[in-house]
């Protein structure tokens, strides 16, 4: 990679730092930087900027957001107040927003319990989840970590805390994913299903 | 991709415009910058700026440079003066150099004719470089525009241009890439391979 000038190869540097960005796509985003016009190339790098100084944590769910005060969904008066679903990321919001069908409350914890990468509950955002469900009000939480080892693990310690409160817990139904097929199903999700089976009426 | 905050949204779709990088992506990338510290981001973010406002093209092999005058390539006293290699591309230039063999200069056209994209001989660096040329001292011309349609073209209307200075207008041999196999070349590298095929003493 010579016979770059220094500020491409910093570009490129910059650009192989990002997940999943290898070098020659990091050489072709470069290139392609530098093929905008120069108030093209002044908006993505003040986004950058942006992202970074405007974005803060919901101080009630702890999604992200900008501005003052409770971010919009947990202000929304169209959301049914009684339901908190617990999430590990914000782009777990997303997902669960995308499907639609849910209108209570979330709960991001920015991360879940992992002895493997050092992450323990108190690295997690466990404490404002208590403090909301001890405030009273929330019926139901729903656990909605990842199906793997950590995410369960998570979902079981946060359910040990929060059983003094009297809320139902309840976790998303582990099944077989809509439009695949039986033969690729792994095993354990197999016998999930099969465990989860409901009596069609 | 509602409840992102606003400036998440703009970061993800400046993502999105990068080659390459779809939704998903876009998002995971806007992601990874808000995990970044403020310093990492600012860099990033001064890195786009600086390549715009530092890099220009070098005035004799239009080449990308920054600083004045001819670029290091041009300037170095270890390069063959007498050559010069044609490319369409500025990551042509570091392909080349990549390989190691060839010690001549450059001359980066910034691209080929072609009509489809409306881009025409007077949108290419070609002037300079038959200045460099007529200017004396040139032994060789190499094209090493892509071996396509459009590069095919750019090359044999380049030779047509430089025929009147009578130096020597070579063309990157065609054939069988070294490491692969009989059975997957296309009839049209094979044809090419076999016209070139070269006596081994």
């Amino acid at each position: 990679m010579q016979y770059l000038p220094p500020a491409m190869e910093r570009l490129t540097e910059q650009f192989k730092k990002l997940p999943g960005i290898g070098a020659k796509s990091a050489q072709r985003l470069a290139f392609h930087v530098l093929s905008l016009s120069r108030e093209d190339a002044a908006a993505f790098a003040q986004s950058i900027l942006d992202a970074k100084d405007k974005v803060h944590t919901c101080p009630v769910c702890q999604n992200l957001t900008e501005g003052d005060g409770p971010c919009a969904l947990c202000s929304s008066y169209k959301r049914d107040r009684s339901i908190i679903c617990v999430v590990a990321e914000p782009k777990d919001v997303i997902a669960m927003e995308r499907g639609g069908e849910y209108d209570g409350l979330y709960h991001v914890l920015h991360g879940v319990i992992s002895p493997m990468n050092r992450v323990g509950p108190d690295d997690l955002k466990i404490r404002p989840l208590l403090d909301r469900v001890a405030q009273g009000g929330i019926e139901e939480v729903i656990m909605a970590t990842n199906p793997d080892t950590e995410g369960e693990a998570t979902a079981m310690y946060l359910t040990r805390l929060l059983k003094p409160f009297e809320v139902k817990i309840t976790r998303l139904a582990y099944g077989i994913p809509v439009g695949s097929h039986l033969e690729y199903a792994d095993n354990a999700t197999l016998m999930r299903a099969l465990e989860g089976r409901q009596e069609i009426n």
